[in-house]
């Protein structure tokens, strides 16, 4: 099995300045090719640092990808630190310089003189087309390794991977096929689906069902190795089928599926339509729900009741009953999805009101004490939760419970 | 100067599964000390690659920072490494053991008996307690470098770094102080604040002056190394008074400041009241406002008027003024305005009107295309934009926009 290395270039990615995706990009897209990754490596703007990362790297892997440090400017050394490692000197190409004076033209600008060393790459290299920037990338061989050098820009380095780089590693990964589905599931802990999955996720496994967690999603990857295609799709479904048995309505959807995409799914098909009245949460979910495109089809009105009088004057909740129960109360949580379903005349309105923090809490109702109510003609139902962390994660979490309510109840 | 190593260990940070945060915030946090970072590394769970990568780290800097790989399964392998490095063998630690104990006592769980191999630590390394979780961290010290692991939950490893690890560095640092400042700017691109700063963004500058952009938002690091606190912070100082000179109101705050926050404490100065209605923003500046904790003192009420219906009924748009001009148009970007603060009653309103996309554009109002209206009793105000990308790009480029115009008015 091939193994690859990717080596990450740039002092602001070493000072933390910015996030470097590219690596779990890159580790992504070659692992759905059978291809792991063994090592990552960031240096800085450096000769050395590079080439003696390039010359780790090799030792590891077969497959070594650079990003970073091509760009036209004296930092960038890539180019010079492949060079050095492969032992061969930089060499002037003209085809190159000729493809970048056309990508300025084209825009209706002056390409500086810096651009120039842009067109400089190892003797035997090959140059690889960049589509949407200037800096060209590079590819290489020696002793059987393939050696690729891409710019540090994630548009550009994406778009020159899928259009240059993957059929490549794809035939060196000789046919292996490794495909990979996302199981979303929303409702509970990483420990009580663990607990149901039991033996299924063992470390040796194909598939290798890998669980992550971010946001209150928890995301289970189905990782599928075969000889074949089809192999990989047939042992995907019967493992996918096995989960949703085994975790009922906790799974929600696949891949890339949000919660707020299935609810409009499903409120589309019924031909219903949808309105929210928000407080603690701000208008958080309204922002998640037109997310979606076409949202528009069912989610019609939305009220950020943010203050005791917007929620009496706009959705006609009665001050008596905030008086009496406290604007954070189940009582006021149906009345608001009472008073905007009625308002909004939709089939559906869910409401949120609770305590966001970080102040604003008591003994009775502390920091994260959530109510979420669903109204429509056929059920009122109002639930309570404690959601813990911050004012972010708080608002976060109702947000998503209050689409998910909804959900099951569709 | 000393220099840092940060070794990351886990299958899942190799497989992309997870981001890696933990290497960009020790990096900055080490920065901060005036000790940089040159070089980082990604490995798997594997005794032989942990270790390599070790006697790589300890060949390039003086201090070895390694997280994860510390839990109680049989992945966990950072202490094996460590110690294989070291050419030591682990020791059971009888007090380490009392500890997760008493951990476990407290929260009333009982402690599985994988935890105990957590008690095991390399002959002649101290312990760092972990009062966020199980795992305890490691410090041992060889050749005068210092090598520390610290768990891979970022809540857990943070605490750590600050609590038990910080110090120490900052000693091994000998009294060098770098201290960083962020300039948050809104409103432009980064080439015309590059041009305007000029000579500024040398490489070799002290101060340096780095630039990066997310969503929209410019930060300029000043990054200034002093042998004392008092000469860096005045160094810190000087630049930032020049760039807020050079720049103006393109500058809106510093270090973590949102415009959201900026906005907020203006409003709260002068007591006024804020309402907003959205349309293609869907509740997302709502969500932006209400972010920062206590904007209920300034933010009373907003409205998601996603359908003609709700911005008639609700804003008291009139229905011939969408005819006539469409939904998306100028007229009715400030009709909504001029209806959220009368129905609000508050001081000011803003209001967005757009085409996000994917769909609906057309050749005359084509996707991105978005109005946005400030109203109050002094001006009324619309402005027309056209953000380029995807549906959430363009949504939070004109929830910012929106937000910087009532800024940069009041």
């Amino acid at each position: 099995m091939k193994k690859a290395s990717i080596i990450s270039v740039g002092n602001e990615l070493l000072a933390g300045l910015i996030v470097n995706t590219n690596a779990g990009y890159l580790s992504r897209e070659l692992l759905s090719m059978g291809i792991p990754t063994v090592s990552c490596y960031t240096v800085g703007d450096r000769i050395d640092s590079i080439a003696e990362a390039i010359a780790q790297a090799a030792q590891q892997a077969d497959i070594i990808l650079i990003t970073g440090g091509l760009g036209p400017t004296g930092d960038d050394l890539t180019r010079q630190s492949l060079a050095r490692f492969m032992g061969v000197q930089l060499e002037f190409n003209e085809e190159l310089l000729a493809q970048m004076s056309e990508f300025f033209t084209k825009r209706d600008i002056k390409m500086s003189a810096n651009n120039k060393v842009q067109a400089y790459i190892p003797v035997g290299a090959e140059a690889i087309a960049n589509n949407v920037g200037t800096a060209p990338g590079i590819m290489t061989e020696r002793d059987g390794k393939i050696f690729v050098c891409l710019p540090g820009v994630p548009a550009e380095m994406k778009q020159m991977f899928a259009e240059s780089v993957a059929d490549r590693f794809r035939q060196a990964a000789g046919g292996q096929v490794v495909l990979m589905r996302k199981i979303r599931c929303f409702g509970t802990g990483e420990s009580v689906i663990a607990e149901k999955l039991g033996d299924l996720m063992q470390r040796d496994r194909n598939p290798l069902i890998n669980c992550t967690v971010s946001g209150g999603i928890i995301t289970l990857h189905i990782v599928a190795t075969a000889t074949d295609r089809a192999g990989a799709e047939e042992m995907i479904e019967k493992d996918a089928r096995q989960l949703r048995a085994l975790l009922g309505d906790l799974v929600y959807g696949r891949d890339e599926e949000t919660l707020a995409e299935v609810v409009g799914a499903q409120l589309r098909s019924c031909r219903k339509r949808l309105s929210v009245a928000e407080s603690c949460t701000g208008g958080l979910i309204g922002k998640l729900l037109t997310d979606v495109p076409g949202s528009s089809d069912y989610f019609t009105y939305g009220w950020v009741t943010y203050s005791n009088e917007a929620k009496i004057r706009e959705l006609g909740v009665d001050g008596a009953l905030i008086k009496k129960h406290g604007s954070v109360s189940a009582e006021v949580a149906l009345a608001m999805a009472k008073g905007a379903r009625a308002r909004a005349d939709t089939d559906f309105a869910i409401a949120v009101t609770g305590i966001a923090g970080p102040g604003g809490g008591t003994e009775e109702k502390p920091v994260g004490l959530i109510y979420i109510a669903v109204d429509s003609s056929e059920l009122r139902d109002v639930q309570q939760y404690i959601f813990a962390h911050t004012r972010e994660h708080i608002r976060y979490r109702a947000a998503l419970m209050a689409i998910n309510m909804l959900r099951l109840r569709l």
